[in-house]
């Protein structure tokens, strides 16, 4: 269970909040307010708070292309717009406000995207809780081939069990040495700054974490992506299932324009000139790499 | 007048809203909502969203700081705390989100705080509006010979007034010429983003520019200050103003840390050491630049 | 001609330096360094000084990827693979410091790369040069219908002759105004930051500006497409011109990828499937909106 | 010993490397280029490449303040003048780029600076070496009582002791355990991005870092500072040599006004001017709290 009751206490309290505001507001996102949706086996993503909706995108990008713009476009048709053509400066103007726990090792690729604001938890002032990301059974597997850096085909059980095992045995030992390190009886008791660089980097951490929509869709596109790693695309999964809520009409421009698109280089767009004025066109005479082809080849099969 | 019309329309409707929110809230600053606040001539500042409050700024550093923190400090002294030491991030917390109308010559100073989000009105799109910034009177002075940017002396009436006219003249002829360039009867006219390339940079902009506290603190710090131009000043203690109601405990110890501090060198230091041993200490054996003792003399004049 | 003879000397001198240093070095950017490439009629660019090669993004490549990807690729192909999964950061690890004149309408556009740095010239500190951007007659074009924003049909010789005119006279007295307002004899002269504001926006002013290679290509990909404005494309393709010398196989990774691709949605790739499905597909069951329609149809005329 | 042979080897031919160039060069740094300063029991840094010098600050700020400056100021003058007025864009135009070697423990609070371009060693990629800080014994310390996030009071040796053996066991134990989980016999092997999250975090990891010299500065001030955790303050402190060889100048002139400066707020300024008009105060009338007056007090002891 992610939360203490402490925190949990405090959910209920901030939800009972109802306050009269003259602020854009979003309703599907009101609704999401401060509960706790969890990810992996102790973490969670919170939405603490949040400025614009999908109305606030089109209002800063009608003061950006004033009267030329207003006639023509309903709201729908003008975020794709935006969206399709890289024009971002709008979905800045949104911004949303989260309270994250997450693994250190998730932490690390997290904090790499560097246009937003974190204050983490910290364990020089502060005591880790015993909390470790323990992986379940089905998420081991090996070095993938393909692809290199993330992984592929499943552990065999006893294997995965073993694996388990470790982690959980060496998590344990590891929080029983920090305890003891601190304040062991009868000792002196050493630093909290010193006496956690002994845990593991899947030991649970937390952070207050704001961005703005436009640095967000990024962040979902990079870390959704089936060659991030499957931990951290468990929070941008549930990163995106809250984004939809927020500003529907500018997810649904990312998701088909983004999400779904394709960047194709200018030697892939001829062979594709090519194979559509009929021409018989294989992989030796295209001038691709392996890689490249084999990406646009599913545009055939 | 500022605002057209149609904006004064608009503004009437968006003060009108009442929606119910579980967010933070500011007392404060809802009270401002939307509503123009004049600067200079023809400009103004206009809240349009915010994200957070004092309470926030301290919930922030709480999750940074733990229980290390929660017990013995009060709001007030944790916030006092974290400008003092420039723990800048729980200010980072909030957000701000303004419309402001502002000269072209004001916003080229203004646009070089990068850390902020900005969508201006493009004269590319659309046709700029007949209106100039013309300095009152009393504003009109020579170059500071103290400061060597800035200006100093009162002009002489007759001077001010001839130099005023000149700007009321040229501003409006470049106008008509704008006009005429742009559509001249029986002409096929010239586009926008040329025919304003011969606009002054007296002549007003708008934008929608969102930034957090921390980068506002530091704004205001740099732009209200003596040595910042008059005109972007009048903006920046228009913001301080806004500030103020906002996060009213974050404000008074940016006053009383920053705004009223002052950063001295070590030699300084050591001249304010040696003073208040008792030894009598003149600029010759100061070890000072003639800037920094006058700087330091202050203290004890 | 776009340099003092102060300036000549200063570009003399520094081209005759020569240093010997164990950092990285480009050969092809060397022989341009402080040389003034015109731009417009008195802009330039010049480099002033750089970090890194083409070396130096696949050795920072290596550092990340590690033994992963040491044996297996040659130089152009990792850097083609980093450009085309937009892995940003071994692009970040060069840097080029560029001195450009610029009239302003055109430093307002470039200054919204806000990941740079910059130095500009102080028109409150020091005097403006008579120097304005007069367009050749060629340059003057109406408003376009397809684009919006841009220009599109040429004027007809008087029309454009007749711009050129308000232009050139507005200029001169603009600048006649401001050395009068400056210092006219017998007066006591207002301050430079008031006298400057009554200039036009085709004034030149000039810079120091500092960016890494990541968000160079990033201002060279939107600054020299159709859509942007003709004279910011000027300095973006004498940009293009510099970094082809400075970084060969980057540059011609980015021009493939980035420069010579194209980005599909998710309808469009549908459109481009049933097309090489052998379907026929018109723009009224594309599902397309008839920019997009257009932007594919390119694929198959 | 920090560097692999083949590292140790690439280092020499680095070095032995000598081009010529036009750049601007700084003497003091050519002569560390590339070789590993030791910091802590297994890290390093190492300057890998450089962007201006001295003059190159003073060359900036001239563009910006123009000929209102160049009479009258030498270098160093000038230098000091920006450093003690936060004129921070001419310290910009300087870039570094180090190569770190460090526990993750420190990398997790230096990678908190934002504005630097990073590319660090991946672990999903590549294996990581058996490489852990354990702290030399008299970097053992008790919790401060009076930092509170901070160490204070040396352990007793045996409790030292004591500590250095656990940390010894465990990262040895987790170093086999990430070795069997990879490859053990007869087994498939887990994916190295698993494999590693059950690895402390006084393992070393590595990284190339790109900063400009206004941020580095402000990362000396708080990462040099008694505040900060010992083992990122000696990563600092040794950064701070390769500063004072870069830029003698600029180092000087950050020594006198920012290291060894103070801020004083404007209660705190109250003070001493009370006691340098000669009366007596004490810290019941004083207004501040304790740790202000504590901090103040250091100017009359």
């Amino acid at each position: 269970m992610p939360l203490t009751d402490e925190q949990t206490q405090e959910v209920r309290e901030q939800r009972n909040r109802s306050l009269v505001t003259r602020r854009a507001v979003s309703e599907g996102l009101e609704e999401q307010l401060y509960t706790a949706h969890p990810v992996l086996d102790h973490g969670f993503i919170r939405v603490i708070d949040y400025m614009g909706n999908d109305e606030a995108i089109v209002q800063a990008a009608r003061v950006s292309y004033g009267a030329g713009t207003k006639k023509l476009r309903n709201d729908r048709g003008l975020i794709r717009y935006l969206m399709r053509n890289d024009h971002t400066t709008p979905f800045e103007m949104c911004e949303i406000k989260l309270h994250v726990k997450l693994p250190i090792f998730v932490a690390r690729q997290w904090i790499r995207h560097r246009t937003a604001n974190v204050n983490e938890y910290s364990a020089r002032y502060s005591v880790l809780d015993r909390e470790f990301y323990i992986p379940e059974s089905e998420a081991l597997a090996s070095q993938s081939n393909a692809n290199r850096q993330g992984r592929e085909r499943s552990l065999p059980v006893a294997e995965a069990e073993h694996a388990i095992s470790v982690f959980r045995s060496d998590s344990a030992r590891a929080y029983d040495h920090y305890q003891e390190l601190l304040s062991g009886e009868g000792k002196q008791g050493l630093a909290r700054e010193l006496a956690r660089i002994n845990l593991p980097q899947n030991i649970y951490t937390q952070w207050y974490w704001k961005i703005d929509l436009n640095n967000l869709f990024r962040f979902v596109l990079l870390r959704s992506d089936a060659h991030a790693q499957y931990e951290i695309r468990a929070y941008a999964l549930e990163i995106a299932r809250i984004v939809r809520l927020w500003v529907p009409m500018a997810w649904s421009a990312f998701e088909d324009c983004k999400l779904g698109g394709k960047s194709l280089t200018s030697s892939q767009l001829e062979c594709v000139r090519r194979k559509l004025r009929g021409e018989t066109i294989e992989f030796e005479d295209s001038n691709l790499s392996k890689r490249e082809w084999d990406e646009l080849a599913e545009l055939w099969l």
